[in-house]
């Protein structure tokens, strides 16, 4: 099942979106406080899901948010968590500060209100800010049943869904504060979606992701191709870890780090720009596509 | 003026607490989705506060929340911001997890769900979480008019008021992972109180802060003694960069970081233990004190 969120005649809705991502269907439920953590938590009680509440309609004609909108608290995100992003980073300005050891995630969070839909405009912070905007594609988890101490053996009973994140950084700010989270918090920072797969659909301990960029007025680049069971730290180790004396809750969010492939990889840097786009795709999720103004 | 959140009757009230913090004025406000915040923002709208709702209490009688019990969203956390608690560091296990240069301030974030009142048991996370707990005695700034890309020289006008948290902290968890959030975020590790002193009451840019523990069946120690001058980065500071990029709301908090003291600085290191009592005091606004369990 895919649950997303969406702008149409004015008003938010959420519901369920056909298997082939064409049809949405707005589902009965009290917006307030966030529809898609209703559907979420009906889901984690074994409920049916609430009834129609409207026609289907094409959703060439919706806007879709991001299935979580306005996430209940910050977004847990995982930094370094691919084999060859490690060796990318090791080379980077980063080179002095990370640990030498791959034996413990690295975890870092973002405001629900960096959180923008699947096609909004991502806006640069301004150079007073900024001037190494980069990207991150990436897998997040929507967490089902919440619990503390999670042991990694039960980890995956814990997961609702997935959906797709770009992490969006200011890698200059990340680097001069040494905790990253100044450099991953400026506003509209998190495009989210296009919606989630229920974790029935889809086991993304094995799938393809892929980056593109299309710099203002050049062509579409891929910049980032891999597996997401090259992660370093695999997703019932996130649960695990995170869950360590922490409760999670039906709705967190763990964006489980990025492949190989950032602009800061390259030689010179591809910092982003005013008019670039980046696409980030999943296979069995779909795709988000984000301007950069 | 003292703005408090507190249970009594079965109920939970929020209100003011008179000059002396001895007895608790109820107002009448909507509790649902934090009545102090809603106070917070009749002030940044120059309202008049809500009328009684009720009787005064002793404050003795009541059982006094935080102030705000659950923040928005996660808390802003400010890393190694008084000199002579930077010296103590450099002598620590964060030796080499810390930058040379004083240049930029280090800020992580806590959930929400970490708050617990000014007098509520913090939770030990239990040994296999970690070995090395710790208290961090710290001033926390509440803003009230939010922005983005506020200059230091108009911050203070973006303070609503100050409370004391106590930024709990398990230090093994926090050097494995580099990034400190995983060992700032077990639960109950930000208690909070014991409510909010304006700040037409009190310019905390210069005022006392004190810690003492009292370890089980011992004598109470005063371990942290400092004045808020003593910031390496001061409050307009930490307010420009905080909202650098970065759209502050009203109710977002800052805690501002600690003085030298904590028991990681002593040799050998002074970790919390069962039945241990921390008490931190600042000058104008008042105590909390919690055990933990």
């Amino acid at each position: 099942m895919r649950i997303a969120s969406w702008s149409w005649g004015g008003r938010e809705h959420a519901g369920i979106v056909s298997p082939d991502g064409r049809e949405a269907t707005p589902l009965l439920v009290d917006y307030a406080g966030g529809a898609a953590m209703r559907l979420i938590e009906a889901l984690v009680r074994g409920e049916p899901l609430p009834s129609a509440n409207g026609p289907r309609i094409a959703v060439d004609a919706i806007t879709l948010r991001a299935p979580i909108p306005r996430p209940r608290r910050n977004i847990f995100c995982v930094g370094r968590n691919y084999h060859a992003h490690a060796q990318e980073l090791s080379g980077s300005v980063f080179r002095d500060n990370l640990p030498k050891e791959h034996q413990w995630p690295m975890v870092f969070t973002k405001f629900p209100e960096t959180v923008v839909g699947p096609h909004d405009a991502v806006r640069l912070p301004g150079r007073a800010v900024s001037e190494q905007i980069d990207y991150e594609s990436e897998l997040a988890v929507i967490i089902g049943r919440g619990g503390r101490d999670i042991p990694a053996a039960r980890a995956m009973d814990h997961v609702c869904g997935y959906t797709i994140v770009n992490d969006v950084s200011a890698r200059d700010v990340q680097v001069r504060h040494n905790q990253w989270m100044l450099g991953k918090n400026c506003d509209t920072f998190c495009p989210m979606g296009p919606w989630i797969v229920t974790a029935d659909e889809l086991d993304a301990r094995d799938t393809r992701l892929r980056g593109w960029v299309t710099p203002a007025g050049g062509e579409r680049e891929l910049r980032q191709d891999a597996r997401t069971r090259d992660m370093i730290f695999d997703i019932p180790t996130l649960i695990e870890t995170c869950s360590r004396g922490i409760t999670l809750l039906p709705g967190d969010i763990i964006a489980t780090g990025t492949p190989a492939g950032v602009g800061m990889g390259f030689s010179p840097p591809k910092w982003l720009r005013v008019g670039d786009v980046v696409r980030i795709e999943i296979d069995g999720i779909g795709a988000i596509e984000n301007r950069f103004e």
